[in-house]
């Protein structure tokens, strides 16, 4: 975007310096400025508290007005009935962006909270600052060192994520993070009094640091600007949505939640039917979805060939895939040739869903073996091998380095096949086998390789994706 | 059933003196002999082999018609090509039940196999033998101390398993004991030449010993005799149905794993609706619903009082719970009255869902006050209490240690509540969170609350157990 004017959204971004108004002065360790200083934010840092000198070896100053350097983002730490004065002192001071992370404004349903609220609106936009918030966790952008989990990746990728939700940011990140997701872009914008989803989608649909964006939305207050945001993105890269309140109930969830207006059913079907945007029901399924986008290149169809030991596993992972609307077609007589030849056991093994050699060091010498004669069927689009360690238990001295081994033979045949793979690793709750499949699954992100722990949940990513590539697909061919 | 003639079956699952045929001398630690001795089998053991002398420290016999003593039970561990000659030597012994491990028969899909199958199975029932199998793993009956995994429980439970697989029928048991349940009786039966899911269901009808009654069923051969006998089930106990080839491909698979043919989805629609059994997609489901009967007594109804931390957590929460068929009513005003009291934070917090306070010891602190209090709410059936332990990974120098401690509270205040609650415990893949929730999890079901790993498959489960309650008293108001 050189020579472009820089959108406003890159200062609240990349903020150079920061102000945390009602840094606390009590609970240092766990307060906005540590957490900063932590995660390695190199701009300025100016705590505002007027009855500390300093606060985790920073200079604290009064109000906002006292700090003598420009303020590019405040942090609105403090009780909601001080937010109005906090909100005229940054307007005084020229702040580009607030992030109100106070909650207690129009979400408890309260006349007071609603008349707040609506008063440092007014405030911020006369004074135009720019407001994230009320009631929200605010930006998580690890290139710019900001964050609101210290723990968070540092590392910056390739996935942004705008939720109206806190704690499901912080889980989602957390949840992505273990997968080896990792992020451009995070805000959690609560009650949205002035930023709205479709300020950082259509910031985010020009963004070139994200390829894959995630949203989490209980309601939106401009649903045709929600829309046309959302179809901008989707011309260049997909949008995985978790609709949240949905169901009449959940819709009363998120009136108290953030004071949103859920919506029906019936119009975010037809959302997601008119624009290919991709659901999920879940942050799970938000997760599951960009893992499969991001370690397996888009298969060609919907044909899967399925790969693991025990009959009747195969039979569940069959109806699985296909009800998640995948199709399971019969191997080509000459895969099942070739198949026959490395299974001592074979004949109802050589099918699809085909059957690894018993034994952990039997699925290993399987992956060594079949995959590339499964991958060389031309009516397969894709594989999809499912391991239930949990039936390895018995008999396995060193259950971690069988499953870790045979992961690794399937890691490193990956590497020669033509196709994408994905793969199951379940567990059961045994201390041992989860632990052992935790390692494993550690190994084959490594490798680039989406991992999951059950079929339902991988069917379910695989086949949304697909999905979004057949909906694109379908939208240029009718240009 | 004093008085009454003992069922031929209570032989097969308690057989006084069991014969191996096949016992293997090369493998011996992982050979049948050896399983029954490490598990504990008190009966007589008499491994058969013509090649040796002596196997596991049992002195190996050439045939079974060399056994000195009588012999009520034979497992099969040989060539599928011997299976006949072996047949003939337990008809000749007068052996009551054969367990015919090998596989290599009608699933094949060939002629040979199809033929060796027929042969045998003609054999036996010439000679009065009944057959489990072949291709299965056979019985499992801590009480008699017979198993196919030396790892499986030794305890006694009052659950049985009635399964078409073998690898599927491992993995169950393995995921059932990691949940704290034990087992009455479980078979796995394979092809069932002789013996099949109706033979099995009618003896556990009439089971004192069996409470509740799980199925892996492939396909049916007699169709109205399997209706029957689920339905005798269903007059005194739950039945949960795993019907797996439900798929058009599905049914393809198991046609190739156990020769059987899968019957249309909409015949087992009808049958389930018929029926009243409870229907399950996966082995964990079929776990999922056992473990809410097991722990938790059947919920007056479907409203459910959710508390969790994490307002948008809720939100899904919520969605999630209606989308699997139950309720989220509003609480009555004097309950959020008083949970505004403990909360606070309090206003949006206090509706259904309700929000736990902040942080893990927040979570103990509501547990210890505000269980009580939604449990009062005449609106209310039932709690679900969620905590995303992943979402408390940060500042938590002894993370395992809290989550502990939090779900102790939680299971003493349990105690005191008068409605039946289950616990949704969150992890994510990080080792540490993952060992903390497995502990947890552990600590809750040893204090007799159901613990799930998300809400989804939580809601699910409870749903699908009132499903069978609303059935079953629909039932007898008819009469």
């Amino acid at each position: 975007m050189s020579g472009e004017k820089a959108h406003f959204l890159d200062e609240i971004f990349h903020p150079k310096s920061i102000a945390i108004a009602g840094a606390s002065a009590s609970a240092q360790a766990a307060g906005w400025p540590a957490r900063l200083l932590a995660f390695g934010y190199a701009g300025h840092i100016y705590p505002v508290n007027p009855r500390v000198d300093e606060i985790s070896g920073l200079k604290a100053y009064p109000t906002v007005r006292d700090i003598p350097g420009s303020v590019d983002y405040a942090i609105f730490n403090i009780p909601a009935r001080l937010a109005p004065q906090i909100m005229e002192d940054c307007a005084a001071k020229g702040v580009k962006g607030a992030h109100i992370y106070t909650a207690g404004f129009s979400e408890t349903g309260k006349e007071e909270g609603k008349e707040l609220e609506a008063q440092v609106a007014a405030i911020a936009k006369a004074g135009g600052v720019r407001v994230i918030g009320p009631n929200c966790m605010g930006v998580y952008c690890p290139a710019a060192g900001l964050t609101f989990g210290t723990d968070f990746s540092k590392e910056t990728g390739n996935v942004s994520f705008v939720s109206q939700t806190g704690a499901g940011a912080t889980r989602f990140v957390r949840l992505a993070n273990d997968k080896g997701i990792h992020f451009s872009k995070v805000v959690s914008y609560g009650n949205a009094i002035d930023l709205d989803a479709p300020d950082f989608l259509e910031y985010l649909a020009d963004d070139e640091e994200t390829e894959i964006i995630a949203c989490y939305i209980e309601g939106v207050k401009d649903g045709r600007r929600f829309l046309e945001a959302i179809k901008k993105c989707l011309m260049t890269k997909p949008v995985v949505v978790l609709k949240a309140g949905l169901t009449e109930s959940g819709a009363g969830a998120a009136a108290s939640h953030t004071a949103s207006l859920a919506g029906s059913e019936s119009v975010w079907d037809a959302f997601f039917k008119q624009t290919g945007a991709i659901p999920a029901n879940t942050l799970e399924e938000l997760v599951d979805v960009i893992l499969a986008w991001l370690y397996m290149p888009y298969p060609k169809g919907r044909r899967v060939g399925i790969v693991g030991r025990g009959g009747g596993l195969g039979v569940i992972a069959t109806d699985t895939c296909e009800r998640a609307g995948l199709k399971v077609p019969p191997f080509l007589p000459e895969t099942r040739r070739q198949l026959e030849e490395i299974i001592p056991e074979a004949g109802a093994g050589a099918r699809n869903p085909v059957e690894t050699i018993r034994g952990m060091s039997g699925a290993a010498d399987f992956y060594a073996k079949g995959l590339k004669i499964v991958d060389a069927d031309p009516e397969i689009d894709f594989i999809l091998t499912h391991n239930a360690v949990d039936v390895y238990g018995e008999r396995q001295a060193s259950l971690q380095e069988q499953v870790v081994k045979a992961v690794e033979v399937l890691a490193s045949t990956a590497q020669t096949l033509t196709k994408p793979i994905a793969v199951v690793l379940s567990a059961g709750e045994d201390f041992e086998t989860v632990n052992a499949v935790l390692e494993a699954g550690k190994r084959l992100l490594e490798a680039g390789i989406p991992v999951y722990p059950n079929i339902e949940v991988a069917a379910k990513a695989i086949s949304r994706l697909i999905g979004y590539r057949e909906f694109s697909e379908k939208s240029k061919s009718a240009i």
